[in-house]
């Protein structure tokens, strides 16, 4: 038990280094001027060195050691802590130093000409940087592969979304292979059957867009005592737990996206708020990965922000808060607004029906990448074939096609699968919600998130770690992850079928 | 020259880790919401655990003689970040770790109870809490003044002004004790046989205050690609010399108070950016102290920024960002405004004559604190005797009185002497900077700083900490740091004798 609490002591010193991180990260993408970029790196790479230090050093498996021995002291709690800090400890320990000083340049390397090569869509200068990166997140892989005793790619994946195995998202992705094509087709020949919907017309002054933010953020309960909104290049949700800070930007002349970036922001924000407060600073005190927090997100945003409840209560604020009227923000317009589906070249731009396939896109090029079948060279060509077969679309330059996502050139393999894993969570647990509380899509059209944001706490939110994220889902929802409900739900929502 | 190369290297290393401080501190005092406190005090405790133990670690001390033993080899510069490199490791070194710890802890306490007591006016409330503060610092002053081989209290000088010593102080202090009673006194005279200022009428948008704080900074040449103006309790200047954060605060009411924090900061903020490029995150690219830093900050608002020729050029300016008008924004009446002199209970409220009698009172005061000849719960008399004597004005409560500043409960003593010791700096380099561009003046007549600011780079700026403040001082202005060109200067300004 002294050997467990020490490891804890240990867990929240380093975990404060990665506090101190958080907000250096978020001030260089809100509050930085540009001239300090240069200054920045320094303190940014030094907080690094230490963490990665203090995680991997020998004291550090010792101290493992020894709490593994008196395991049986230890509740439920103790016991997912010492198992989640085992998790991180191996994934740390399993790549050796030099390899990620080596991937962590060559990742910085690549980051940077992706940059300029999406600008003047040039694959080609970022190829030979690319392909290094690859080789080196292959070796990466093997690495953990044969420390954890899975598949290359299966250990890339971990890190992202733990104990998720490629063999289960082949099964629910190759169930979307299969039913989202004809299904896109089907609400495709709807829509073009209703009218077209109406833009607001802007401009909308950037305070004003804020203000209806904060607005919005008030109406998801979250609490700015313990958070901020505010501007960067891309939206995104930082901090830490009791002090999140998320960020949106600002179009003058369409405030639906912003809005949108908000709400799943916000989605984000509250999964951290909601996180369990007596495990601050602890493995175990955190969300067990990506695909349960892209769920908070995109329940936010796609199944609460965008169902028909919630958005005919939203429909007379937005115009109110931006002293806009006409028929825009009519209720039935804006729904038609928000649920426009089209084939798309860009994942960020996607809808909520296309998204997947964006992603079963991503996810059979990147493991080709890992195993080796794909070269880098080939990128290009593979992209533009999966996107014929997949979406009907083919990229008229690179920078629409293969250089869109920032991922891969920042050295993220395993990631992209769970965005369209965390939307069919989403939809799995927003169901669970509305079975177990029918008050709730009620509430929500009258701008009452309480009863979900309850139900998120007991059932996601305040379980942090204990549980990984199969488990949890299953709990929370009565099933294994699945796709079932979410395809019910966009015939649903796309096609009126019940 | 390996040794001294390894020792700027880990210098770099160690200044990194202050720099993702300062962004901490920038952004607790800025933008983080009040939920955020608690989660905040644990990373930056833990990046100061470190730089501690790295400054006083024994192979540094290895390194650092190692060094000294090729002092043949190095450069002027080198030689100077050598030292600068042994002064910081001494005042570190001197104190034992311990102490350290409970001087932090007891200031922490002593702050915190500090603010509760000054809005109670309670003194008896802190007083135990400061008498062991004080005690501890009384240790920490005695361990330095073993280890320099200096009184106790100029140990602690030493810490925010290299080299000064409490028997230059007392003669510069003493010489101010006789001169500025009775210039006071005259200036009182003088003042009320003129007319009285008309305050500017308010209210004053916050948005608007901003907006004319920026363009001030402009006209002080501040580069906004390397910092930026933000909104604090109190003003500071915080960040790195690439991306220098400075604030200030607004009242509706009165923008003439936010304005000349913004000129303040912004001098202090001129002479971060102007330091020596070359020699970022090496001691000897800082300036040297606390003295010069403050000379840096008067001489812009004190000297320049409330110099007739700029008022004269900046009454239109203010109406016209303003979007004012009136009797007020009459130059001669901005003049007025900001000269007004007056027997004052608070010393960040006093005007440049009485300010010196403030910092007095309190020279004299720390110095018996330290050296045993005052107990704390004697605090308030003397100070209220003390203000009697210098100022002729008694606080009606300790709020006003000895609990005005946060200094000693936060452990700083030493630190007060600075401001004047600033003051005293500033005329003298000013009047070294007129002598040597006569054009100076005019010029900011015009709102251009240019050539104010070309001297000062050459002169004080850039030269970092290649000298002592007093070595600099003189060779900046051909005479030692005195106070006859001060006193010319309250006198011309407020007499109107040449």
């Amino acid at each position: 038990m002294k050997a467990y609490r020490e490891l804890e002591e240990r867990h929240r010193r380093l975990s404060a280094l990665g506090g101190a991180q958080c907000v250096l990260f978020w001030d260089r993408s809100t509050m930085m001027p540009s001239g300090g970029a240069g200054a920045r790196a320094e303190p940014m790479a030094t907080l690094s060195v230490p963490a990665h230090a203090r995680r991997t050093g020998p004291a550090m498996a010792d101290l493992r050691a020894a709490a593994a021995a008196g395991r049986d002291a230890l509740d439920a709690w103790q016991a997912a802590n010492l198992r989640e800090r085992r998790r991180n400890f191996r994934h740390a320990s399993a790549v050796p130093g030099a390899l990620v000083d080596r991937l962590s340049r060559a990742a910085s390397a690549a980051e940077m000409r992706w940059r300029d090569a999406r600008a003047a869509s040039d694959f080609a200068s970022l190829a030979p940087l690319l392909a290094d990166l690859v080789s080196l997140v292959r070796e990466q892989a093997a690495a953990k592969a044969s420390a954890f005793g899975t598949s290359p790619y299966d250990a890339l994946l971990d890190a992202y979304d733990p104990g998720r195995t490629s063999e289960e998202v082949d099964l629910l992705f190759g169930r979307l292979r299969e039913t989202l094509p004809p299904l896109l087709e089907a609400v495709l020949e709807r829509q073009a059957r209703e009218p077209a919907p109406v833009a607001p017309e802007g401009p909308f002054d950037e305070a004003v867009q804020h203000a209806l933010g904060r607005r919005l953020m008030e109406i998801l309960r979250f609490d700015f005592a313990h958070g901020r909104l505010d501007v960067s290049h891309h939206p995104f949700t930082g901090g830490v737990p009791d002090d999140v800070r998320i960020t949106t930007r600002y179009k003058a002349d369409d405030f639906t996206s912003s809005v949108m970036a908000v709400i799943h922001e916000t989605g984000h924000a509250q999964y951290e708020r909601g996180l369990p407060g007596e495990w601050r600073g602890q493995p175990v005190g955190r969300a067990p990965g990506m695909t349960l927090h892209e769920s908070q997100s995109l329940l936010f945003e796609m199944q609460a922000g965008r169902s028909d409840a919630f958005l005919r209560h939203a429909a007379p604020l937005f115009a109110a808060s931006l002293g806009a009227e006409g028929p825009a923000f009519d209720p039935a317009n804006l729904i038609r607004l928000y649920r426009r589906v089209s084939r798309g070249l860009i994942r960020v731009d996607a809808d909520e029906v296309t998204y997947p396939l964006h992603v079963l896109l991503r996810y059979e090029l990147e493991r080709a990448l890992v195993s080796g079948d794909l070269a880098v060279e080939d990128l290009p060509s593979a992209w533009n074939d999966g996107m014929r077969r997949l979406l009907g679309v083919v990229p008229p330059d690179d920078a629409r096609g293969v250089l869109q996502d920032i991922h891969w050139p920042s050295g993220s393999f395993g990631y992209f699968p769970t965005y369209t894993l965390g939307a069919l969570a989403a939809a799995q647990l927003f169901e669970a919600a509305r079975r177990a509380e029918p008050e709730l899509v009620p509430a929500l059209g009258r701008g009452d998130f309480a009863p979900l944001l309850d139900w998120l706490r007991a059932n996601v939110h305040g379980r942090g770690s204990l549980l990984g994220p199969s488990e949890l889902i299953a709990e929370a929802t009565g099933s294994p992850l699945g796709t079932d409900v979410f395809e019910a739900h966009l015939r649903e929502r796309y096609l009126g079928a019940a």
